[in-house]
């Protein structure tokens, strides 16, 4: 089958055999997406070699349980051994022996067929379409921060970055009913945001120390900045992007203002999917394009030109 | 009066004016201690200029309502205006006008007399002696962490740090009956936490990423890696000290296992003097030496050194 394969940073389209493990759900991915974690693992941010990517859904064509055949499926990226001490305590994401969809020891979805153990996997209800169940993943990442932190209505809640993760991270805390401002860079993004009521803020707007919530979401050291000097006295900052290398930060000032910084990784899908369901978010405005498999290398140059925000690539 | 002076990095002994601010209570300070910040700011970790000093306990010998005079008093080091959005959010010790008593724009205890307003002030139980008194603010320090973190019974906590804060942290920590165990560098820092039954750990034996808990009480990087080594996916990492300057730190990792940093400064002072009346903690035991006041630079030099646990200053 045809894939997109990832090896000492170089991306290439191969033919390999299509997976094989009977243990495991067979699925024939109908629509992926291209993620910001993909362009860095392309970069180098981690070492990987193998089929990338890791948003997807697709239709199970076999399984050890014939109820999952022929059922249109998102996927759970983190495959766990459910029997480790952070299985036990509710904390799969973080197994030890995880291996991670396109990410880490495990074949990813920039396939025309990929495997996941059917504990990852979850139904798409009819009434949300392929375009939107792609968005699952970083949905799910997007309300890891609800899932961590208790964003309540009256916070001021400040969004660093409007970027493919920023924007649902936005559409998911505005439902909270918080008092939210987006710093945004480019008009597009203000544009997104204002079609459904977020207030965007430019960094000259942003009061010091008065936000009791920022979510950092660039994965830049002047995002964080900008985030650190904005939270509030005893604030939480959470972290939601990855950054290269080590950054240096002024600890004695994070003592000294009490402040609460969380890491903030992969969420949950079943909420994830509610809300598409619901229609509560909206993630479809931020489809930029749509390659097939086959132009996969062109999709990633579009992917990584600024101003794009979610190419989608069909087998 | 008699006053310990810190002006461009050097410690005096000085004649200056009794303190005359009729609408604070004036305090002839019975004992005084000396804190590792006392040592930093002598070290220029933060510019100050006047007397220096913050832990204390004295007589109200003069106050704006007659009821306080005679009091014996242990004082709130941070004087604020109670009118901004911290100190109207229940945030007083973040108030961006206070002063703080012997570090910032508010002269210290190192002297015969001191003043603070009668809102700072706490009356000291008679059961509570002097030595015990001094200690209030860091033992009110060490409980900020149980203000700011749940401390479950059944969490493994691991205390990072056993010198002056340390040993008060180890103490309180132990209260709340969870698994803990504290990384000593030296046998006289363990022979005090045995003798209260408190487990200690070399470094060799701390498990990696085991702990639910981890407080940072030595304030240097290597003590910083240590804990961050240390603390499980989703767990805590309490910062309990400020640190020189900035420090380099992989903050991927903290996104990716999803840890949790809390800043954590000073404390409430009600819980700090019921546990001493209670006698559930005994700070009289790191008393290491103590001097009068006309011979403080004696003191300091004492208290710089290595293996030498609390100093305590008489007028």
């Amino acid at each position: 089958m045809k894939v997109l394969w990832l090896e000492n940073n170089q991306i290439a389209l191969r033919d390999i055999p299509q997976p094989n493990k009977p243990n495991e759900a067979l699925i024939k991915i109908r629509r992926a997406g291209i993620c910001n974690t993909d362009l860095e693992l392309v970069k180098g941010y981690y070492p990987y070699t193998g089929v990338l990517g890791h948003e997807f859904v697709g239709e199970v064509v076999n399984a050890p349980e014939a109820s999952w055949i022929g059922q249109r499926v998102v996927g759970e990226i983190n495959a766990v051994c459910g029997k480790c001490e952070d299985c036990l305590n509710g904390r799969p994401t973080h197994c030890e022996s995880r291996t991670v969809l396109g990410i880490t020891n495990r074949d990813g979805v920039f396939a025309e067929y990929a495997s996941l153990p059917l504990e990852n996997l979850y139904r798409v209800p009819d009434t949300v379409s392929d375009e939107m169940a792609v968005f699952t993943e970083p949905l799910a990442a997007a309300l890891e921060i609800q899932q961590q932190v208790q964003i309540k209505p009256l916070d001021r809640v400040l969004l660093v970055g409007a970027g493919r993760l920023g924007q649902l991270i936005a559409q998911t805390l505005a439902l909270t009913g918080c008092d939210l401002h987006v710093l945004v860079r480019h008009s597009y993004q203000q544009d997104l945001l204002n079609a459904r009521g977020i207030r965007s803020i430019t960094e000259g707007e942003i009061q010091p120390r008065k936000w009791d919530v920022v979510v950092e979401a660039t994965g830049s050291p002047a995002g964080f900045k900008i985030a650190r000097t904005a939270v509030r006295p005893r604030g939480t900052l959470v972290m939601k992007s990855t950054y290269a290398g080590e950054m240096s930060v002024n600890f004695s000032s994070i003592v000294v203002d009490e402040i609460t910084v969380v890491g903030s990784r992969c969420g949950p899908f079943e909420p994830a999917l509610r809300l598409l369901e619901r229609r509560e978010v909206d993630p479809t405005v931020l489809i930029s394009a749509q390659y097939k498999l086959g132009d996969i290398l062109k999709a990633f140059d579009h992917a990584s030109q600024a101003g794009v925000l979610k190419v989608q690539i069909e087998p």
